[in-house]
C-alpha cells in the first residue's frame, strides 16, 4: 500500500526481492508507527533472523519472506553439482523453518518453493525456479487479499463505521491485508466511511499498526480503548465488525484470533451488528475438530504489566511498567469465537457462513 | 487497610485528621503503586489543592477530605465574633466545593458538616462541632463499607475466582472500599479465593491501584488485559463479578461505572456468571429517570494514545505514546449497564435486585 515518505506517497510491499543484490527488502515493523524504514537482508541467515526477531510479522508476510529467503539461499550457491546444491538448500530450508517454529505459513511457503525447484535439471535452472516460485507465492498472497477486498467491499455501506481488532492489515501480508482489504476496496470505489481501531492490549497492534496503515491511506479512523467498544455499540455507533484470524476450523467454523476478538463478537451479537472474519484459504484448518484443542499461546506477563511506546517528541522506544510491582498477570494471546456469533467468513472465493466452509475443502 | 512499610504491616486510612497540628493526612495516591507516601496538608487551601490535583481520588475519599478540610478551615479562625467566623467559613466552603466541581460527594459532605456546626452558639463550639461532624462523616463511610462487606462476603464461595474492574477499593473511600469490601470480609472469615483485576485501560486503575491493595492485604490475584476476561469466562475460570459504581439510578437500576463495565456485564450474562455492583447509599440517584441522560465524561485522547508508568527499576513516573502519531482517539470515561444484566446491588442495607431499589428511597 502507499506510504508517505518525505512528503511523497509511494507504493510499497511489506516484503520485496531485489534480484540484482540477491537481497530481501523488508519494512522494519518494530519501528512502526514512529519510524518508517526498510532494511535489506543480504543473505538467508539474515532473512531468517528478521523473521525470528519480528522485523516482519503476520502470517502472509512471514510466509513470503521465508519463500524469498529460500530462493535467496539457493541463488547464493556457487557450483554445478546438484547433490551439493541440494544439501545446501536443505540447510537453508531448516534455518528458515526454525525461525518461527510454531507458525504454519513459513513452512507451507518453504514447501511450495522447494517442490517447484525440483523440476529443474541443473543448479541454475533450480535457482531460477526457486525465485520464480517465491515471486508467485508473494503474488498469490496479494491476489488473495485483493479478492477478499472485492467480495467484502459491499459490506461497507456509505458513511458506515467499521470496527476492527488488532492488525490484519497489509503489514501482516505482502500487501492489502485481510480485514483491511474490504476497507481499501471500498475506498477505491469512492465510498466514505470511518474505522474504529481497538487498541488491542496488551501489544496494541490496533493503536500502532492498524492506525498507521489507515492514516497512510487517508482513511478516517479513531483509536479506542478495548473497553469502549461495548458502549459505542450500545449507543448505535458501530455498523459492522471485520477482523482477521490466525486459524479457522473448517469443520466447525470456530475462529481463533487475537485475545479480545471473542468479546467483540459477543457484544456485536447482542446489538445485532454484523460480525465478519476475513481470511485467505490458507488459514482454514481441516484437521482440528474441537475448538478447545486449538493451542492458545500463554505469553509473557510483562506485556500486560506494562506498555511499549516512545517518549513524546522522540522516536526512541521504551517500556514503562504500569501494574503494581510484584503482582502477577495472566496473558493468553488468543481466544476462540464460536460460529453462532459470526455473520460470515470473507475469503478470496467469496463470503461463506461459518457452517458452509466445507464447500472450500480441498479434494483428495 | 494494612500497608507494609519498611517490612511492617500497619493500618492506614486514606484520609485522617491530626487535631494537634490541625492537618489532614492523605495517602499520595498519584505515586501508587510504585511509592507509598503520606502527606499532610497544613491548611484548607492545601487540602482543596490535594482534592483538585488528585492526591486523593474516589467518591468517599474526597467526600471525607472535604469534610475534614472544612473543619480544618473553621478551626484556623482566630477570634470570637460569630459573624466574622461565618464569613470566613463561607470562603472555606467555596474553596473546597470548587476543588472538584462536578463531584457530588464533597458537596454533600460539606453541607453535612456545615449544618452540624450551626447548632453551636460560640465560635469555639462551632469549631468543635465541625471537627466532630467531619469525623462522623468519615466514620460513617467506613461503617457503610464494612456493612457492604458483611452482606457481600457470602457471595464469595471457597476457592472462587472473583473478577473486578477498575478500583472501587479502600483507596477510593476512607477504608475497606465497596467492590473490595466482600473480598476483605471473606478474607477475615478465613476463606481462600482469588481475584482477577481487569487492568482497566486507559488509566489502568485495576493494574495499579486494585492490584496494589490486594497485594498489601495478601489476597491472591492476577492482572489481566481487559481483552482477556471474555475468554477466561468462556473457559469457566470466573465464578463471580463484583464492581463499584459512580451512579446507580434508583428508579430503573441502571449502573454507570468505569468504561468497560458494560462489556463485562454482557459477557457474564452470556456465561451465567453472577454480576454484582457494590455501592454506598449515597451513590443512588433518585432524580434521573432515563439512563441516556446520565452525563458521560469524554476524557482527553492522550489517555488512550499512550500510557503512564515507571521505567523498570525506577520510581520516576513517565508517559509513553503507543498509538500512531496523529491518529485521533475517542475516550468515553464511563458506560451504563442495564438492570437486566445485574444479579444484585450490594448496599450497606443488604443485597437488592436492581428492580427493588425503590425500597431504599429516603422518605419525604
Amino acid at each position: 500500500m502507499n506510504v508517505t515518505v518525505r512528503g511523497r506517497s509511494r507504493h510499497f510491499r511489506t516484503v520485496e526481492f531485489e534480484a540484482a543484490a540477491n537481497s530481501v527488502v523488508l519494512i522494519e515493523q518494530r519501528l512502526l508507527p514512529h519510524v518508517f524504514r526498510r532494511i535489506k537482508t543480504p543473505d538467508y541467515r539474515a532473512t531468517a533472523a528478521a523473521i525470528r526477531d519480528m522485523v516482519v510479522r503476520g502470517a502472509g508476510a512471514i510466509g513470503a519472506t521465508a519463500a524469498y529467503g529460500l530462493a535467496q539461499g539457493a541463488r547464493a550457491f556457487r557450483g554445478r553439482q546438484l547433490e551439493a546444491f541440494e544439501r545446501h538448500v536443505d540447510g537453508v530450508f531448516e534455518t528458515l523453518k526454525n525461525a518461527r517454529p510454531t507458525a504454519i505459513d513459513p513452512l507451507n511457503a518453504l514447501r511450495e518453493v522447494r517442490t517447484a525447484m525440483q523440476v529443474g535439471t541443473t543448479v541454475s535452472e533450480r535457482q531460477e525456479r526457486a525465485l520464480a516460485a517465491a515471486e508467485r507465492f508473494a503474488e498469490e498472497d496479494v491476489e488473495h487479499c485483493r479478492a477478499i477486498g472485492i467480495h467484502g467491499a459491499g459490506l461497507i455501506r456509505p458513511n458506515a463505521t467499521v470496527l476492527t481488532h488488532c492488525n490484519a492489515g497489509w503489514l501482516a501480508f505482502v500487501d492489502i491485508g485481510t480485514a483491511t482489504a474490504p476497507m481499501y476496496a471500498a475506498q477505491e470505489q469512492g465510498r466514505t466511511f470511518s474505522v474504529l481501531c481497538d487498541e488491542t492490549r496488551p501489544r496494541c497492534q490496533g493503536a500502532s499498526l492498524t492506525a498507521w496503515e489507515l492514516a497512510q491511506q487517508g482513511i478516517r479512523h479513531h483509536v479506542i480503548a478495548d473497553n469502549a467498544a461495548g458502549s459505542l455499540m450500545q449507543r448505535g455507533q458501530v455498523d459492522l465488525v471485520i477482523v482477521g484470524s490466525d486459524r479457522v476450523l473448517g469443520r466447525t467454523g470456530h475462529v481463533a484470533n487475537k485475545i479480545g476478538t471473542y468479546t467483540k463478537a459477543v457484544l456485536a451479537h447482542r446489538h445485532g451488528i454484523p460480525f465478519y472474519v476475513a481470511i485467505p484459504l490458507s488459514t482454514l484448518d481441516w484437521e482440528v475438530r474441537d475448538w478447545k484443542k486449538i493451542p492458545i499461546e500463554e505469553r509473557h506477563e510483562d506485556e500486560v504489566l506494562g506498555a511499549w511506546g516512545v517518549q513524546p517528541g522522540s522516536s526512541r522506544r521504551g517500556y514503562v511498567r504500569i501494574a503494581n510491582p510484584g503482582s502477577p498477570a495472566i496473558n493468553p494471546g488468543f481466544d476462540v469465537t464460536p460460529p453462532e456469533l459470526i455473520t460470515g467468513i470473507i475469503t478470496p472465493a467469496g463470503i461463506f457462513r461459518p457452517g458452509e466452509l466445507g464447500k472450500l475443502r480441498p479434494r483428495g
